[in-house]
């Protein structure tokens, strides 16, 4: 492992930290530019209605209002971060003919203040013909249920279908089968900045968009094709991001709203949503109803799966292609088996739509599936350490044309999480009213399927070196909480060997970073831009060996290394010259063309999902109230394989966060609706847990050397957001008898549960 | 002349010109940070003087200061444009032991508001020790003077001296000799945006400065090692810049202070200058005492050229060295001759620096040897004109190692004045109070002489090109008004055969647009930046070529062209596929790596001037009032050899703005002085002519092809900015026989030329 310490693994405190804590950080709604609008939108009130009518005339009266659209104003394009299945693109910036949920936007107003832009958009009239909503994907599956879109009967908008080996065959061989049913629901990104845009006109018919968002790039697209204008024609600025969690990975209407707007009026507009917008309108996790079947030998041996999912994906396909097509692969991870069959069907119903959010469809296949592994152990009489070490995948598994697995921790985390948990020790107590539970996961390094059908690379990275020891790194790469302006400022450091501090960061600016960048989402930041930053380096370091052979008079069998701001003659180190020297010198020698490299990376031959694969085990420990039948974790204990490290505190940072999104799946969290309208939309009725809530946590990190990551790194920011879930419902049931198959668990379901309340 | 009319020699309006008629282009002072806190300067209230004590406790005291700073508290790293020759970089951000002028900044502090920062600079008290002050050059260069500069004798800063051929034997042999004594005085940029900048501070001891400026990669040199810091912890954004004309070109105290202020505070420090401050303190034109001593056969051969200039500098170097090697160069321009010598002398007087304005030296050496030359004729019995034909440069004069004129219309633009402005028989018409004079110019296209002593290359481009058939230009040139933003990307249209409206443009970040580029001024950017763009636009066409002889299955002997937004074969135009086509081609065979380009441009084997020359000639036509000794200009003729105007609307541009500041140059403007103070500092008393003050204008294109300029172009900046005077002054000459040997001709000055004031 040919890497520095003191940058490569080390524990580095995030370079934005102080910026952020301070203040000085600026996000989107921070911004000013003279002369800007603020919009407002208006939105359907309906969960299901065609639009008869859109009367703007007392809106548009109202002084100080400077522009109000309807989708009859706009050029009427859809789109979906599908370009790959053109059909999968079912929105429209602004409604046209019809709305398929409470919030569905109608039109847009900008005024001179955000006051007059509320109350113009509430003054606009829509006259609507209301048809029959459906609520759930069993409703929505019914015969005879009211269509949301005509082009997907059965409102069906996609279905995935896995299926190999002899699943029939081995079910019916096996020695014990079970077959379950799991609910889960959806919850909130919750991130804690609530959406802000702000559209600059330029000349040329050109805009360039402040935004808070995951993905640039896919934003920059699709707004460009939405508003029917050259891609480059927009430039997408994302400024600090103060979380996305997969809410933030699509265009927004109200991105085209202010980007139209500004364009009609040549003014900035800005657009800044409100926590209760987001709670009431926004994207959420895919609720599934999920009915799982396995077979074992008596030894414990999975041997078949047969996996079905119905995804709720509310009004419109947003993510839910991924997360349908990721539930199957997700189903299908951790263990080996040789049957498996899956269907994923991606429902409509008029509700906000779900989409990305962190985990992707795995914190809900997971839930199933590693709930079943613990009632299959306990049936089997194997304990579910034992039983998920007999089947876990390991280094080497290949499953054909889907995924390789390079590296893989995931024996070595069950055997650390065990022993750190005290797991056999306490599992035996059973003491009432207290439990130990586990949960196990793996995770993608970003996916390999193209779903956006971009035509450049997935990542790139531009590195310019200077004669004062200094460099640059251009990238699209999007920190939006999770810490890369850290890590890959650590990556370039450690390549180029130079100080992180050395470091000048240039990100997300889809005018000036290279091009493509497909944003954040799927874990895919450190592992792609990390290697795309590593070949520019690379490219670099071409570019300064021929001048230490030259300056020095050098042996030519030598090798170059790069340390300590230095470049050194690997087997005589003290034959060197400063970084910075070099740099003048082979500037000197390329006549003033400054040192400038970019790099790529594009996963090839890796399968069809992702290039490399995380991989860990969570206990939890609990402990249940039997009065009031709430439930509090006591400890979590994790242990997990990120492959290299790249910076031990951002993983734990990552760790404390999953943690606190899992408790609050697992528990609390839960969007209260009543005709699709969502009545919680405020953080006093949404119930997140706070920093009092949070348990005590015990991390191991079980290092593997992933080949394909940068310094052997893989994904650390989505995998810990899934074993919570099932650890905790496992420990409920070893505390309290009753096992719960759907979320949250509530303390009125644990009361029923254990007979307490009818 | 291989270039597609549409673009290359249209009139083209300008492309910022929407946003800066509506306002919505953003200047420095436009930008508001949060956070921001607002500068003042504490400025010498002496001309010169030592500073025994600065007492900043009272203004400490204020509420809402956030920051004081003196120059002790600074690294005191002195700065100069010179860097090539390090002891003339005579400047401190902040004085510390003494000031030399009235306005000298010796500290400066930051505040919640503007009011309270005026307040706070006010409040600081500095106890002086006051040294005699000298304000002349006469003064400075006598005998016992008071030193400014220990380490300049005699005030003198810089000597440069030429020296050619047998100058006594020459002027011996000559058939008439004369010698003629000019002054010249100083005047005001008077740029309507007053200067404005804004320090961002950043982690890790990083700044990003947005500042109005000519030269961003000049400031962020300066500004690094003033800060000491590395180079590249300074970002330097160029805003919309309201007007330079060569007094934006340096590092200036105010950017210090803002980015100090900034590191030390964690705050943006915001520093604008008022009208009063710019005319009080800011830099000028330089005043010059000029004796030309000339020898002529009787028919009017130029033989031998004695020519002496003393430069009044003020208290500082400034751009003060560049003015005096060019004014020994211009002093040797236009007419050919066997033996000069010149000896240029910059010294110090205890007044605001002079500094580069547009002309850079040639305004006033044009004064002087125009005005002899109109003298010479007179008494030559040799028509004006007729005289300059006998002596003009022409295409393919050498002056060994200093300039090879590549290309000049010189002779064509004097046929051409005179046939326009009706010369021949409006000169003989002779009617008292009217006359007719000429003036004529050269002027240089960007220098060769590398005194910022950079590493990179002088221009640098960076071109990448979309399959949406757009194309987008990254560049440090910098448009200050003068209209590169048009002109560079018709450049770039041109050489890739597409639209101009399909060009994106990004100019001016230090961090994100290639290095280098040394800035605006000499009149440099068409020709240079117009070099690198062709270089990269190249490149770009070499990686296109292939897809058509693939795509197309050609004959490898074709030629492909690229015009109207296609690529198609130059035999055979219906062969074709759009640009944007191609691009998507390329791009998908080379895997999704961007089509990206760099070029880059630096004069070599051009001499030590300039790669290329202007040539020029005007006439003006005055009514002079007899009674009152108002000038009044009635007409001016410009014939004009700018190489191929890439846009004529934009050289016609020049010519209007270039007249105006001649008019006030000769007419109207001066500073009013009193022991070193200047008194007039408003634009109130400062007269500069006015839009009804312009006279009409007839300009001529002489068209020559410059092979080393872009399509055949070269500067159209500055050169139009010489004529002006000498061609006045001869016409108030023809309309009064007062010759006027000093600027301003004022009309107290004719009526004293004419004896009607005592």
């Amino acid at each position: 492992m040919n890497h520095n310490p003191k940058i490569i693994g080390a524990s580095i405190p995030r370079l934005d930290g102080k910026d952020k804590v301070t203040g000085r950080a600026l996000y989107t709604d921070d911004l000013k530019f003279p002369g800007m609008l603020y919009g407002a939108l208006h939105r359907s009130r309906l969960p299901h209605a065609r639009i008869k009518k859109v009367d703007t005339s007392a809106a548009k009266k109202i002084k100080g209002v400077k522009d109000v659209v309807t989708g009859a104003d706009t050029p009427q394009i859809k789109y979906g971060n599908w370009r790959l299945v053109p059909g999968s693109q079912d929105e429209l910036p602004l409604a046209v003919d019809k709305v398929r949920f409470i919030g569905d936007e109608i039109a847009a107003v900008c005024a001179v203040d955000r006051e007059t832009a509320i109350k113009a958009a509430e003054a606009i009239e829509v006259e609507y013909e209301e048809l029959p909503a459906i609520y759930s994907v069993e409703e929505a599956t019914a015969e005879g249920a009211p269509l949301l879109h005509d082009e997907s009967p059965g409102n069906v908008s996609l279905t995935r279908e896995i299926s190999y080996g002899d699943l029939e065959g081995l079910l019916a061989q096996a020695d014990y089968v079970r077959e379950d049913f799991f609910k889960v629901h959806a919850v909130s990104h919750a991130y804690l900045e609530p959406c802000s845009s702000i559209a600059v006109p330029e000349e040329g018919g050109r805009v360039t968009l402040y935004t808070s968002t995951q993905t640039p790039y896919i934003v920059q697209c699709l707004l460009a094709s939405t508003l029917d204008i050259p891609e480059n024609h927009v430039r997408v600025v994302k400024t600090q991001v103060g979380g996305g969690f997969g809410g933030k990975m699509e265009m927004r209407p109200w991105e085209f709203a202010a980007a139209f707007m500004a364009l009609r009026t040549g003014r900035p507009v800005k657009f800044t949503l409100t926590r209760s917008d987001e709670l009431a309108f926004g994207r959420r996790r895919h609720p599934m109803s999920i009915r799982s079947k396995v077979g074992f030998t008596k030894d414990g041996k999975l041997l078949a799966k047969d996996f079905e999912v119905m995804l709720d994906g509310g009004a419109y396909n947003a993510m839910g292609p991924t997360a349908t097509f990721l539930c199957g692969t997700f189903g299908n991870m951790l263990y080996n088996f040789q049957a498996y069959r899956y269907r994923g069907r991606h429902v409509y119903t008029n509700k906000p739509p779900a989409s990305a959010m962190r985990g992707f469809g795995a914190p809900q296949a997971a839930f199933a599936q590693e709930s079943q592994m613990n009632m299959a152990a306990e049936e089997l009489g194997i304990d579910p350490i034992d039983l998920r070490l007999i089947n876990a995948m390991e280094t080497g598994d290949v499953i054909p044309d889907v995924a390789t697995i390079s590296s893989c921790g995931f024996k070595e985390s069950l055997e650390k999480v065990r022993q750190v948990s005290g797991w056999d020790a306490k599992r035996k107590e059973k003491k009432p009213g207290v439990g130990l539970g586990i949960g196990c996961f793996s995770f993608i390094s970003g996916g390999v399927f193209n779903w956006f059908n971009t035509k450049y690379n997935f990542a790139a990275a531009e590195v310019t070196v200077y004669p004062d020891g200094t460099a640059q790194l251009n990238t699209m790469a999007c920190d939006i909480g999770q810490g890369p302006d850290t890590v890959l400022r650590q990556i370039l450091a450690a390549e180029l060997g130079i100080g992180i501090e050395k470091i000048r960061l240039v990100s997300m600016d889809t005018a000036l970073t290279p091009k493509a960048d497909l944003g954040t989402w799927g874990s895919r930041v450190t592992l792609m831009n990390g290697n795309a930053i590593i070949d520019a380096a690379k490219k670099i370091k071409d570019m300064l060996k021929p001048v230490l052979f030259d300056h020095l008079d050098l042996n030519q069998i030598h090798e170059i290394a790069f340390e300590d701001d230095r470049v050194l003659v690997k087997a005589n180190p003290k034959k060197s010259m400063s970084f910075g020297e070099c740099v003048y010198h082979a500037l000197r020698g390329r006549r003033g063309e400054p040192l400038t490299a970019r790099g790529y990376y594009t996963p090839r031959d890796k399968g069809l999902v992702s290039p490399a694969f995380s991989f860990g085990a969570q206990v939890a420990e609990v402990a249940v109230d039997q009065d009031t039948g709430l439930v509090t974790v006591t400890n979590t204990y994790t242990a997990h394989d990120c492959g290299v490290a790249i910076n031990k505190m951002a993983v734990e940072g990552q760790l404390e966060g999953a943690i606190q999104m899992g408790l609050g799946y697992t528990l609390s969290e839960a969007f209260v609706m009543e005709q699709g309208r969502t009545l919680n939309t405020s953080f006093l009725d949404y119930k997140m847990p706070a920093a009092e809530d949070m348990p005590p946590s015990t991390y191991v990190e079980v290092e593997t050397y992933e080949p394909e990551g940068p310094f052997g790194a893989k994904e650390a920011g989505e995998g810990l957001a899934i074993p919570t879930a099932p650890a905790i419902a496992d420990a409920v049931y070893q505390a309290t008898g009753f096992r719960a198959l759907e979320l949250p668990i509530t303390p009125e379901k644990v009361l029923k549960g254990i007979g307490r309340l009818k």
